[in-house]
This record gives C-alpha cells, structure tokens and sequence, in this order.
C-alpha cells in the first residue's frame, strides 16, 4: 500500500485527476495500466486514492524510465481516451525525491 | 482541488499513510493543520485523497519554506499525536517538481 521505495534519490511522477461521470471502460483500463507500468524497466511503486480528488502516484528510477513509459503504446492509448473519456481535468507532475523518512 | 501551482521548479511534500481505527481527534487537527498551512510562507497548495491508504500533499515555493513549517509549534504537536495516535504507518517524502502539465 505504501510503496516500499529504495533510498533518495529516486522520481515520482504525481497524477491528479478530477474524473467525467461513469465508468466507460475507466476501471478495467486502470487495472491494465497498473499491471503494466509493474513490468516497465525503473517501475519502483505506486500508491492511490480517490475521494472527489484522484491522485496516483508512481514511482521511477529515472527520467528515462518515466519516458518510456510515457511512450509505452499501449499507455499511449490509455492517455489518449482518458483526455477523450475519463477526465475532466488532471495534472501531471515529474519530480525528483530527494529526501525520506517513515514511522 | 487540483493545486494551481506556479511554473516549476517548487517543491512538494508526499505524505502517504495508514490510519488506526476511530477518529480520536484527528479530523480537527487536520482541519486546524489544512488551515495552518495556508498562512505559512512559501505555500503554494494542496492536495489530498483517501481510500484505505490516505495521500497529502503540499506544494512548496522552497526547502526552506518546508524545514519551517515542520518546525511550527502546533504542527509539532500535530506531529508527535499522529505517531501516538492516528497512523500505523506513515511515509514523507520531500520532492523537487521539476516539471508539470495539465489537460
């Protein structure tokens, strides 16, 4: 659930969402994007909730992991009907983690 | 809901958590530490989901401006009730956002 990431320093891409009405094909696409992006090179973790607010946020080795993945053609296809379909408005930001700590 | 955040790079702070059963006076002090957050230099926004695992997280204009308000006197207190009381996990991770876009 929280993702079990190695030491600093590591990337995050953070995705906040705000989701159109109903479901259209949204969760099964959802599952495959999350099954998938675990088979990607540099695919460190993931964590999400969703109230109003949705927000996903997956964790990357590198930029050039977070590129592939971008480019992956599959996901490409999830990001193309998730503007047609899913979302209403969402944001996307790439960062680098420099620093952690837990209890 | 989604943060308006300036043009990168600002800084974002990911808390990512497991609550303890009840509420024990959490959902005020969230509250109280929401609109805190708000008057402290350098905050730049937030946002925040929960399903069974919750995600914070607020954006920064610098470090600096994060090593402050964690240093702030209620939100210490906030801080050290949370680990007696309201998590049973947590995770911080302090990040530099170096790049975003929306749809």
């Amino acid at each position: 659930m929280i993702a079990g990431t190695p030491d600093p320093p590591y990337y995050a891409v953070i995705f906040t969402s705000l989701r159109t009405e109903g479901d259209n094909g949204y969760g099964a696409m959802a599952d495959e994007m999350g099954e998938l992006a675990k088979q990607q090179p540099g695919y460190l973790g993931i964590e999400s909730a969703r109230n109003e607010l949705g927000i996903t946020i997956s964790y990357w080795r590198s930029l050039e992991d977070i590129k592939n993945w971008k480019a992956n053609a599959r996901h490409l296809v999830a990001q193309k009907t998730g503007r047609e379909k899913w979302y209403e408005h969402y944001k996307v930001r790439i960062c680098k983690v420099e620093r952690d700590y837990e209890f």
